[in-house]
């Protein structure tokens, strides 16, 4: 493949729950080698950008936190370029700071738009609830992804997405998503790299929104055997990745 | 209209959160009047059988236990006559009862059924993810009702509707819906009357579950202006009701 940049997904693809992906790190210390740019693309939404970093340094990649593109941050600037910036923000807190530090305001009441993340202990009865009654009020619904799951720890852990598919159900409303497979966020990305789609790859263990939302965009989709990868889903998905690696490490071995 | 026998909805219809529907009693007992036989039809999932008609008796209204068909109930007979025994129910404790009342074994691992009602407070992200695992090594998804939502008395509250819409877009799966407007459901209750669905009529505020469901099964549909009643809901359903009137207390003017 010739590819000038690279995309790359966080979860899954350079840690499952607290174990680093063996060789991730030689990876990416080849790519600089080579001068091949590349930048993080998470859907991770539990974590503001600035945990991400910590949490990233503390399984020792020295990775700056410039290089990271979340969800939160690229739906916070989103929401303030629309001038919506009243949020109720089914968020964790750590999360939460992505938007105040984008000047956006937490609100209970009269909330231009509820935004929906992994919000872990956050979702509760009342808190859906609360959203729900927001939306009927005419607020609209901001999905920082709408993921159904990805590999926890102890096993499979709901994303978003279900949660963002209950608050469609129950106010008839479409969500709008900010974070992959979004067309806009992975543009955001590779703008900073200056490489054009084509000349790109994205790598990630989600098929469909990782591979697929790629694809849909013109980059090349790169599926990692890692993190929640599974024989069935990818059978299952109607994607055909550009190329299966068994996991980040042997990436430059394609390239 | 010539009808011989009325299934009745309960929540909105009866009464709405702490209130009841003024004149609503009067019917019935206009309809015990002309011999005229009703069984009562909910959806309203948070609470046992045993429960619903304690609190009618507080309401002021003299219903039989024997006359009130749950959602629950009928789950729990329906999963007995499959051999689904152990279930992970996502219900109230209250709700729980009619399960265990009818041999049925509460677990939290292993279950053939995942049992989805309004659990009000019961749902947190913790018990969506035990659902969510548990649907994946093989557990049915069954949903008491998919409605989303019902009035409460401080406003709209979300019913298992949404909740169950989680549980299919994470696990893929469809739900098997036990409540209204399964066909099943009405039918099982309107047998106990002995009169035919063409010879009987649903009075409901929901537009989609009482009025469509009875429809699809042949029995007439009466749709009663309060509760959840809202005009827009009533235009854009597609259903076309054979008669809307202001509230319960003036059905009998009609038959």
């Amino acid at each position: 493949m010739q590819i000038r940049a690279v995309l790359i997904d966080i979860d899954g693809v350079l840690y499952v729950g607290d174990r680093r992906i063996e060789g991730a790190d030689r990876a990416l210390r080849e790519l600089d080698r080579r001068g091949i740019p590349y930048r993080f693309v998470s859907n991770t939404t539990r974590r503001s950008r600035a945990s991400v970093a910590l949490r990233l340094e503390g399984l020792g990649y020295a990775i700056p936190e410039s290089r990271i593109i979340t969800a939160p941050v690229a739906a916070a600037a989103h929401l303030r370029e629309g001038g919506r910036t009243r949020c109720f923000l089914l968020t964790t807190p750590d999360a939460r700071t992505d938007f105040e530090e984008a000047g956006l305001l937490a609100v209970e009441e009269d909330a231009d738009a509820v935004v929906v993340a992994d919000a872990a202990d956050g979702i509760t009865y009342a808190t859906m609830n609360r959203a729900f009654r927001l939306l009927l009020a005419g607020a609209d619904l901001v999905a920082l992804e709408k993921d159904r799951y990805w590999m926890g720890s102890d096993g499979l852990m709901l994303s978003a997405g279900p949660f963002v598919a209950a608050l469609e159900y129950a106010a008839g409303k479409k969500a709008e998503v900010v974070g992959k497979p979004a067309p806009a966020f992975f543009l955001r990305a590779l703008r900073e790299t200056g490489a054009r789609p084509k000349e790109a790859a994205m790598v990630g263990d989600d098929i469909v929104t990782d591979i697929g939302g790629a694809q849909a965009c013109g980059i090349r989709g790169i599926l990692v055997r890692t993190g929640k990868y599974r024989e069935e889903a990818l059978q299952r998905s109607g994607v055909t990745p550009d190329l299966v690696i068994d996991s980040l490490a042997e990436l430059p071995d394609y390239l």
